[in-house]
Order: structure tokens, then sequence, then C-alpha cells
């Protein structure tokens, strides 16, 4: 990959964003356009590889927090995000000397690269999930034993708010109200680590296997049916390997609410031809898909529905009756799949019944070019 | 009045408080049971007069901040005071020399008492309200300009959030919902000033006040009713100088309701003989009493509830069928009631449509005694 992010790969990292975030994380629009704008100032971004990480690197973690019906209607800004990097800095006497995304999902993976351009620092090729939760605690680095406190909390209104608990999961149900209260988004900074510590609780590369998703997606004049090149880059990228297209259909049904911070609901698709359907629930992200009672796919792995035609990924917010959809299900990193992090990111976390069963077991065959 | 609070004081302060609370302040016996235990085991607490502050002395303020109903069911805990104040202590980097209450009423004029014994520090004769308000932005340090944040909050499994904002306003409206997801109560430390700017910021001599006016209904030896004893002390303490016996019978309804984090209700007041009766409506404190569409006395002037026989005060919490009260009302203290601080405790303040007029002229007499 390039060494560099420039305005002209923003595209690809949105698109890639948006696949990866699997019906959450905010529309990567938003952030594409932030990001282009931030990187037009203050030049590109350098990205990091993991392995050329200081041991003794100040990793500095910031992210976009609420719900993602909310995220595209008021804009985020760099400028709020400064405001909470910079707290959590003065707070514990620290200098970032990198930057790295919370999450590899929708705009939670280009506000990262914007906020590096700003600051001229460099950017992870990691993050902390792999793809986007709706949740403070799910993260790798919570599995790998990183507190997400002290975290700071910044609004348009430079308000600040800075939560102290070692419980992380505790952290979670402090910010959700109070992020109601402060507008129902905030820009956060919190997951403080060195590099050492990084090396062993981030999903390596993920910033780069959203460029390179994006990259396919977004290569027009390829002869290859966009969803088949969506498969076949996510078949080639170590970090997730195993996809699937689960069902192509259209959509019959939708239902969303915003409540508690969170976008619930689900959405039915359906054959074009013949009574077959499959039903997506999710919460802020895509959780499982179902035919009837059959499970095809299921959190930690990846659900995204996409677009049939251009294999754009539709976030839960933009479905709409009629829609031509691809429901595509992929492996999730095997960070999120250990027992450690199945306490922390099963099925049963998200309220649903089903155990977890791995994509490729469920589908019974594992592609050819897994790898 | 003594320059030392010792065990045997603190009935006294304690009843001054339940009846400066007007109902609200939480149960001034739990801060009482606290303030006994603390005194015994780390000694007398010396009360310094405002005259006597040094302009650059620290002063810390603290209290418990939550409903009421929720204060007399989890036990305060002198300890998360500790944690709270020591948080900001460090957060800002001072040690405070001095501390004050920011209301005096209910146990939040009884824990900062007790907060002082365990740091062996003096308290001030003073507060923030000069009464019980139900908000964080109700008090004369915010009337004179002095913010509430930097403002942490502690609860009782160490967990601290800190709040940073220069709208007091925005505090409350921050800590409220956070509160209830902290387990409905925390201890607070903010609001932090110098000596110098306390002078012009509090209300001066409301401690040694709360005393006088609860050794007044304490005076069980004295052939004085306990209702008379205490509009006579009531009308000789400067700052509140105008008592009134508004009206006097039996409980004959109660409504109240937990939510949002306050204590919302009323309670109809029926004449032992005769249909004359009175309603008082409160949210956490007593706003207004009125008969029929007549207000008798609203906020920021002060209204409570005694036992008739004995004078002493019953919080909203404790009000039952068929208990015989007097409805007390008293006059405000004068930093209330400047157009700076109607601008922040009138009536409309508390959703209420009544424009504030002062007891003593709806009255429309002032007692001879009256200062």
């Amino acid at each position: 990959m390039n060494r560099r992010i420039t305005e002209a790969d923003i595209d690809d990292l949105a698109e890639g964003s948006a696949f990866l975030g699997t019906g959450g994380g905010g529309d990567p629009y938003v952030g594409a356009l932030l990001c282009k704008s931030t990187i037009k100032r203050h030049g590109p971004v350098e990205v990091m590889s993991l392995a050329d990480l200081p041991d003794d690197a100040e990793v500095l973690c910031v992210a976009a927090f609420g719900a993602p019906t909310v995220l595209i209607e008021k804009l985020i800004s760099v400028e709020d995000v400064d405001v909470a990097a910079r707290r959590l800095e003065r707070l514990l006497g620290f200098t970032a000397n990198v930057v790295i995304a919370a999450e590899i999902g929708g705009v939670n993976s280009t506000l990262p690269v914007a906020y590096a351009a700003m600051r001229r620092l460099p950017v992870l090729d990691a993050d902390g999930i792999g793809r986007a939760f709706p949740n403070l605690q799910m993260t790798t680095f919570n599995i790998a034993g990183v507190p997400a406190c002290p975290m700071v909390l910044a609004n348009e209104h430079g308000e600040c708010v800075i939560l102290e608990t070692a419980d992380t999961l505790k952290a979670e149900s402090l910010a959700r109200p109070l992020v109601a209260a402060m507008g129902a988004s905030a820009m956060i900074a919190g997951y403080r680590m060195n590099g050492a510590t990084a090396k062993r609780a981030v999903v390596d590369g993920s910033l780069s296997a959203a460029m390179a998703i994006g990259a396919a997606v977004n290569a027009v004049q390829s002869a290859t049916p966009a969803v088949d090149r969506l498969l076949a880059i996510l078949r080639a990228t170590p970090l997730y390997g195993a996809a699937f297209r689960l069902f192509e259909g259209k959509v019959v049904d939708v239902e969303r609410r915003t409540t508690g911070g969170f976008v619930f609901g689900h959405c039915e698709v359906a054959a074009l031809k013949g009574s077959d359907r499959v039903r997506v629930d999710f919460q802020n992200e895509n959780l499982v898909v179902k035919r009837g009672e059959t499970v095809l796919a299921i959190v930690p792995d990846l659900i995204t529905m996409v677009d049939t035609e251009s294999g754009r990924a539709i976030p839960t917010e933009s479905l709409r009756y009629g829609q031509r959809v691809s429901v595509i299900g992929c492996r999730a990193p095997a960070a999120l799949r250990t027992e450690a992090a199945l306490k922390i990111v099963s099925p049963a976390q998200f309220g649903l019944s089903e155990p977890f069963t791995p994509i490729e077991i469920i589908n019974s065959r594992l592609p050819d070019d897994t790898v």
C-alpha cells in the first residue's frame, strides 16, 4: 500500500470503512469530506505500520461517539476532537506520537486520519476492533486489558467531561446518557497506551485493509461485477479471509428507532423471484442475518448490505424500501473470536439468544482462495 | 455561638438544617449519624467566621447530589466525599484550607461538617444558598459568577467524573443523567474559590443560624409551644427575619414521584375544622403554598411543613396522610432576592407561572420583632 494517505485515497478509505462499518459507524461520506478538507489544508498523512511503532510511542485513540443517525445530522469537527485529545494529553502529561482509530468503520476510520493531518502526526495502520461496534467496551483494547479511562468527551460547545473508572463497561454506561445530554454526539479521546501495549492490543493492518476493500469497490472500470470484486478482495485480505454472498434481493421492510443513544431495528430482504427472504437485525451495526429461524451469519462476524449494482455498502440509516441489495458476510478478525473476546462481543452481549457460530462453519465451505 | 461543633451540637444542626431544607436536601438524620461518628473519631470541628477567612484561603465546597428519596436509602459516605475532594484538589493543584456547604439544608449541612472533621479543617459559617435548592446552578456562588466547574462527581465504586463547562446550568444538565447512571446519587466537589471570592459569593452566618433554629426547636423543656419557638428564632435571625405560620391542619393528600433525578409532587393540608385547605407543591424542596389560587408564599422564600406538636420539619419524603402539620413560611436571605438572583431562582425557574412576591408583602404585615 501507499505509505501516505492523500486526498485521492480518501474515497477508497471511506468506501472500505462503510463496508467494515457493517451498517453502522456513521456515514463515511461525512468523514470523507472532513478528511479531504483537512488533508488539503495540512497535507497528507503518513501511515505507520505496527511493526514500525516504537515501544515507547504515545498512541492516541480518538473517535466520534453517538448514534449514527445523529452523526450524519450533526457534522463532526476535527476541532472538537482536538479539544478532547489535548485535554487527555494535558490530564495525563503526555504528547501523542501517533493516532489510532478506535474502530475501522464509518466515520471513525476517517476522523482519526483527519485529526492526524491536523496534528501532523502519523496514523497507525491498525484499529481497536477491525470493524465497527456500538459500545465503548467492545474493543480489542479492552479485550487485551487496556482501560478506556481516563476518557475525555468533548462537544461543539467546548464542554469536556472526563470519565475515570477502571471498569470500561461502566465507562460505557456513564458515557451513553452523558452524550445524550451533550447533544447526542461527542468526540472522545481515551484508551491511552504506549507502543508496546498497542502491539498486543490492536487489530493490525485494518486501515490498509479498509483502503484496499474500498479500492476494489470503487474500481468501476473493471469488467468484474462489483460484488464479485468485493468478495475477491475480502477473501484475499488475511484479516477477513472468508466472505460469502449470503442473499440477494430487494429491501421490503425497514424498521428503525433511535433510543438510548443507539439505532435499533431490522430490515427484511426478499428475493426478486419466489418467496425466499432474510431478515437482518441491527443495533447501530448489523448483528445477525437469518432465513426464518436459521442463522446465516452472526456477530462478531461481519454482515454488510451492499447495493447489488455498485457494491457500495448501505448504512442502516440509508436503507430504503425497494433497494436492490446483496447481504455480504465475512469472517471477523481472529482477535474478536477468542474466548476472552467472546465474553465482550458475543451475540449474547447484544441481547441475541443464538450462540456465535463462525460464518465459514455455518456456510459449510471455505472459498478456495481463503487465506 | 460556640466556635467548635461537637457531637452534642449535631442534633441542633440537623434539626435546623431540616427546617432550612424546606422539605428537601435529604434526611438530616442520616447526615447527623455520619457527622457524629466522624466527629467521635476525628474530634470537633472549628467554625470559621466569614470575617476571619483569609483572602487567599482555598475554600472547598462539597455536597451530596441526587434525589432526596435516594439519599435516604443509599447511605452517604465521607470516604466518597474524600474521593471527589482529593480529585478536585489534585486536578487543580490546591490544598483546601476550609470546607463550605453548598446548601444549608438536609444532609448537605452535616456532610461538610463531617468531611471537615475527617480532614481536620475548619468549616465556614456560611453556605451557597441559605436554604436548600434542587439544582447545581441555584447557588449564590453562581449568582456571584463563580463557576461550578471543574466539578468532580464520585460514587461508592470509586468512580470519578469530572465536568468542565463554563456554563453552570449546563453542568447541571450533564450531572443529572450522569448521577442516575452512577447509582442515583454521588458526592460532588466543585465551585472552587478563594477567600476573597467567597466573601462576595456566600450566605454569611447560615451554619450558626441553622444551629440556632435547631436549638430552638429542640428546647423541649421550654413552656413555649414548639412552633412559637421556631417563629421567634426565625424572626430573631437577621438572615431570615420575617416568618409566618401560614396554615395549620392535617395532611389529607400526598403525591410524590421520583423522576429525572428529582422528587416532584404536592401535599394538601386541610384545617382540622371547616373546609379551609392549602396545597404545597414541591420539586425536592417546597416551592409554593396556595389557598385555592392565592399564593401564600413562593420560592425563593422558604416554605417548610413542621409537625405542629414538636415543631420538627417534615421532609417531603416523610409526609404521610393524617399528620398534624403547620406550614411555616419565612423570608429568603437577601442574596436570593436580588434581580441577578431571581434570574436563577425565581418561581419561573421551577416551572411555576406565579411571579415572586416577597412573603412579608403577601402577608401584608411584618412581625414587630423583624430585624
